[in-house]
């Protein structure tokens, strides 16, 4: 294969200050250094983190001006130096952990993620938003090349961030896990991981348009509307077959009410997950009932390399089908105005070309 | 052995009224049913929950009048027609657990603290401050003769608690784990079982004598003042090898606070254990952080069977010596006292026959 | 509901000596003790270990004269006087495990089956093969009502067990499991179950129909002819995705021969779960290459009443198609003499009505 | 502080043939490539793996000429240009994995020593029997400068790997292993590191020396001398509390017998870990006993980089003290010649300035 040409100018969707609309605009192409790889995205998942970094209103600074996105999938055209694993032409996606120093503490526990030195794509370097982006080497996703770019791009984060949230519920296959803010891009994922991991799942959110999404598609055995239910901690418990509640709650939801009531319908030794990350949220939990419950409350943050290549791997295996739809990258905005109002079913990948 | 002599009546300290001082009186010896056995406590701990009883501030109902108590040591009496595998004259002891079905799905799983019939000795069936009291046998505690029996009395549910504690931690052997409310009853086994179990711990509390109590003799390598800390989180996490934090958390105070404090000192990955019950508490912790340090939340309840003997074995192997006093049963009330006030280092343990 | 007539006598097949054939033969009904009840047998599956109790060919007696069986469905028709929580009327199995002490270190941590004081069904006390069967009520598993009594005869022990097998090998939901006798009743329902749990299953057995059966009907995505293969070791590994082999190894064969194999083609890390039991066979795996591979080899015996409950709710919600066909009770040493050649795909299960 | 003299040649052990003995000579020093550090060794530790590599009865091949050694303890004196974390004059030790991938399945879940492209100090690559040794920088173990560096050498392979057998066992605080092979190098460290994790040990192994050390030095609290026992397993069986046998068993003989042993006196839900290479040898288990009382046997390798940085720090808190003794790298083969005859108690340790 004859060596890629690559530009010295793209275009690209570029935060130039906090709280104010993305500009579509070009700027250089920059050069991988000896440890990482140039990517040609073809195309980008937009994820409500994103949202985060272009507002400010996370308690972590972004870099400026910022290059957000961090599901970005596309061709591998230039490695650095000491990079000898990864081919020019393979394919390969970006994810929000852009590298790690793979020496600390958390790293050698496999908690990548944790990395006090970790780099993050499109906050706290440059992302997935824009035609050509930097990766540390080590950490990119190999995507085989049977996997749709367009398709996998919302698995790079939302996808893998649900099948880890899964792994750390503890639930086991045949056990029942809640699903809150199932409509959602994350929860629409949350239930096709479940069920590809042999849990069943009890969709909670709101509409009948969501509703119908979650049991005819996404394979939920029951619904909890939580605008029309008149207790939803009773409905919760009532939708389990011995009416002590779903041994997990997966909540990606993005306001603070769930977060304080999941530990009253969880089973008691369930375990509640907290996934979403609300502006300004707190966790709220009477000390009485989880201690004499031994009720189990956790963060779980995106999955590291093992977790990310797994939820991969169920993907190209095709029992993932997430809903998504394409639209150009200069219409990012768009999407951000969307998801202020709360009104996306699913999830929006841009395609860099457009 | 000759059947041992059984009096018809005994005497007892009785709640007859919540809220108001235990009483000192004389009431039936009752008999065991065909799965019970009689046991003839000789010696009792005085437990933080015994006071909640007497105060009804918790939300779930006591029996009344009450005979509370469930720390309770002594002397198999008498024993039901179905009971083949204790004998009259085995030591035992009865604890916070006095029976559950042993066949539910919690049951099932050796989770019976959470089986919903369980019986709660001093609670919800009468327990241990009296001189004959009634236990399931399948859930009396096995004790070898060569144990003490009145310094054995707080293990039985201190010890036991905070051994379960520990365990829910997941703390490894060479891990730091915190003790917050260190120089109290729990605190003070907190230590010891630490110490047992190959971890380090940071002891936090208050006061110069419980520091000299916590680093001389309870094994703790470093004591945190909370009264006097600047930083109580910088402080924590200072105590610390790496300046991490914890690995564990493990709060046995009987205050608000700490619950809402731990989740910020303790490490990335860590886990804080609530074990105290302050009446009325909520947990609380900022979702951003709690999900991208990984941080787990859990309540962790008293011991099963199989904690139990485990609490009770390190104990006989003479490595836990949890320091107490004995007064007259009579002097119930006085122990109350004295807790109200927050005023008690180590434990009590009434002598049922004085 | 009146109360059911139970006959004072009954057909059974009986062992009256090792190593002779089954006699069918009318034997009395028996009442049930205080913590027992009274099954009335519909349908009882026939299982390898039936075999070997006629055959007096493992190192543990058997009772003599015998009622095997230990895969019955049924309805009580009679309870003890301590029983109060199984009600004349219900739907009930009888499982290998008849009863335990529930009290003992391992009835303590839910391994009942690892209780020394267990009674076996169908080998220590008589078995499922007559139509009146007594059982210890705390250990019958509790059958929903639209559970068909002959389809869940297999899943009583087969079923059970190679669940228990699947859970002890620690795969993960998208992992793979090599299953060793796939095309034999334990075999063919291990492939279910691992595909309910999530798991990717390679069968490993003989001949066109097994294939067949396997890789058409019981969901595997690969099948080795261990006949045809010229080289087991490498055909298994080839077989998975990186050529490492399989994360796990569920060994229901019997014979020797598989039991010193698998240890050399699962992956590093991996685990190699001992389920069949060929008479005299003994494990064999070079010190080198397991301790560099680091591999597990582990036995599973049956599952506790935890994972039987499990395995049920699978069979409920109908995941599990077991292959079977039913014959009278009375054709059962046929079934044995087929057994013994080897020739059975699926599994029997005997109507104890003829 | 000014950059270290580092000389053109050094003086070194070398295999320059296999089965022959080892050569005293001087040889060159190896520049560092880029992600490599060069350490002035100062100690290393002398392991029987040094004997399996001069002898070549492994079925792995060593690199030729070989200049053996893998418990090597000094000062980094040079460092390659991506080396950032690591700085000249730091103390560091070389263990038997030199490097790995960091990339791969296995090094993604923190099992670097499975890495298929892991190089092996002393056998793949040069170790530490020499004066300048070459490791990868993110695999150096870091070592506190309060740590002796005579002392710390046999715990850099021995300790570790003892300690990583201990973690893999499975067994918890309080719980008791049996140590096989207990006076040797090992085996002394395994005791202590047990001691260490609040675990009980029995020592089996022959002689009153020792005997005598492992009882009132290494802390074991029963001997079991396989030569002058009748019966083994119920001698070892009969040294626990319940007569039941050990939680789990650690297997660092050097002869085969042992691992065919232990399977049989390990308790039911027992752990067997192998972690001792006799030349050829098997594991055998008869597949019954395996299987009802649900018996795990498993290899255990090296320690990952975090199992080491956990095995160092107990190392440095100073509850390990390994008997060791010093003799200059010049009097290697003396030390082979004593290994070949079974006669080291304790570990050797060589002074490269010797």
């Amino acid at each position: 294969m004859g060596a890629p040409q690559i530009p010295k100018r793209q275009m690209a969707m570029v935060v130039e200050k906090t709280g104010q609309p993305v500009v579509f605009k070009e700027i250089d192409v920059q050069e991988p250094g000896p440890d990482e790889v140039l990517i040609n995205i073809k195309y980008s998942g937009v994820c409500h983190t994103d949202l985060h970094a272009v507002n400010g209103d996370w308690p972590l600074d972004t870099k400026l001006p910022l290059v957000g996105g961090h599901e970005g999938a596309g061709v591998v055209v230039a490695r650095g130096s000491n990079v000898t694993d990864v081919e020019i032409g393979d394919h390969a996606g970006v994810k929000w952990i852009n590298g790690t120093c793979l020496a600390c503490d958390f790293c050698q526990q496999s908690d990548e993620p944790l990395c006090s030195k970790a780099l993050l794509s499109g906050y706290t370097v440059d992302g997935t938003f824009q035609q050509y982006c930097i990766a540390k080497a080590a950490h990119i996703a190999r995507l085989h090349k049977d996997i749709a770019l367009d398709a996998v791009a919302p698995v790079l984060c939302a996808g893998i961030t649900v099948y880890k949230a899964l792994k750390e519920s503890g639930a086991r296959p045949g056990q029942t896990v809640a699903i809150v803010g199932a409509g959602g891009g994350l929860g629409s994922l949350a239930q096709q991981y479940a069920k590809a991991m042999g849990l069943r799942t009890i969709a909670i959110d709101t509409g009948d348009d969501k509703k119908k999404m979650c049991t005819e598609q996404l394979g939920s055995y029951a619904f909890i509307d939580f605008a029309k239910s008149q207790n939803l901690v009773k409905d919760v418990q009532a939708a389990t077959e011995d009416g002590l509640g779903p041994h997990a709650v997966v909540l990606v939801a993005v306001n603070e009410k769930p977060f304080q009531q999941a530990a009253e319908y969880v089973r008691p030794r369930g375990t509640v997950v907290c996934v979403g990350l609300p502006a300004g949220a707190y966790l709220r939990a009477p000390v009485f009932e989880t201690v004499i419950k031994m009720v189990t409350i956790k963060g779980s943050y995106v999955g590291n390399r093992k977790d990310s290549a797994e939820a991969l791997e169920f993907f190209r295996r095709g029992v993932i089908k997430a809903p998504f739809q394409v639209v150009g990258l200069s219409e990012l905005q768009m999407i951000y105005d969307k998801m202020q109002q709360g009104a996306i079913a699913g999830r929006y990948v841009v395609d860099t070309s457009k």
